[in-house]
């Protein structure tokens, strides 16, 4: 979780950023970068990363459809609050299903969807927690791409295609939303 | 939950206040109270009520102690993010263990405990969830108060003695501490 002290400080609605692809495709990467730009602007950022989210407040939830929208319902449930306080929050989390990604944008007043595209291969190849290696010598189930279904987004505000841009590209690109959705309040 | 929007806002620093009694001490009304007055003042404040809580966050889990603390670690997570976050986090769970209430203590910058304080014959004669009635006919176990503990607090910034003071006193006395600590920053 984020250190919530910038040096400076600007005001700005909330809003919730929603990063969401396969494993491995850069996500939480992505969110520290633009967290990082947003801290430099003297935002108030929180961001809530799908692994650490699980660990305090879904221990005990597995990766079935059911459990893991109950597990995306309570991170929008904490987004949803902190941004109606006026802090940008950005999850990242596999999030496979449009629906639920729907039914969160639905309940977040203000909402950006962030595709963080890579093709399963390049996701494979990084594969930075090895679940895709555990998926493919059966020692893993429901793992999203492999035995699992992802769902990509129909129109996000931003797609980041993560194997032909640098962070820097893609953290860009979405700070230029971000900061376009903030000034249309 | 609270809407974030008061007519005025002043700039004050983030707290958790963490209201912890029997059953039908009168936690949330007293939540209720001080919340109205907060906003009346210009402050940030979301209520984060245990019952609510448990719906959105920890579904699934019971009221043996392990089960317990884990509801209370989550909700102490949540407020600690938006107190770092500059709210005012008014916390209403009976949160029975001393043990536990020390730890979110420890995990919040600033934190002041209150004591919703009434004789379990006065929250029993209340019952506003019937729990009492039924853990009396043997329907429902690990009651607090009747078959499960109450460790009330040793040193708590404020003691409210609902059954002897009118909501309106007791939300006076925590008011005072909550502006007394806001102003010691």
């Amino acid at each position: 979780m984020d250190e919530a002290e910038p040096s400076t400080r600007i005001e700005h609605a909330g809003l919730t950023v929603w990063f969401t692809g396969l494993s491995s495709a850069g996500k939480t990467t992505l969110s520290d970068a633009v967290s990082g730009n947003l801290k430099k602007l003297g935002c108030r950022v929180e961001q809530l990363d799908g692994d650490i989210i699980r660990r305090h407040l879904s221990l005990g939830l597995g990766y079935d459809r059911k459990d893991r929208e109950e597990n995306l319902r309570r991170i929008g449930f904490v987004a949803e609050m902190l941004s109606r306080h006026r802090v940008i929050v950005l999850v990242s989390t596999i999030s496979p299903y449009r629906a639920i990604r729907a039914e969160m944008r639905g309940k977040c007043k203000s909402f950006i969807e962030v595709y963080v595209d890579a093709p399963l291969e390049v996701c494979e190849e990084r594969d930075r927690k090895g679940i895709y290696k555990r998926a493919r010598k059966g020692e893993l189930s429901h793992v999203t791409g492999i035995d699992d279904p992802y769902e990509p987004p129909l129109s996000p505000e931003v797609t980041c295609r993560t194997d032909r841009e640098t962070v820097e590209e893609s953290a860009a690109l979405v700070l230029e939303v971000i900061l376009e959705k903030l000034r249309s309040k």
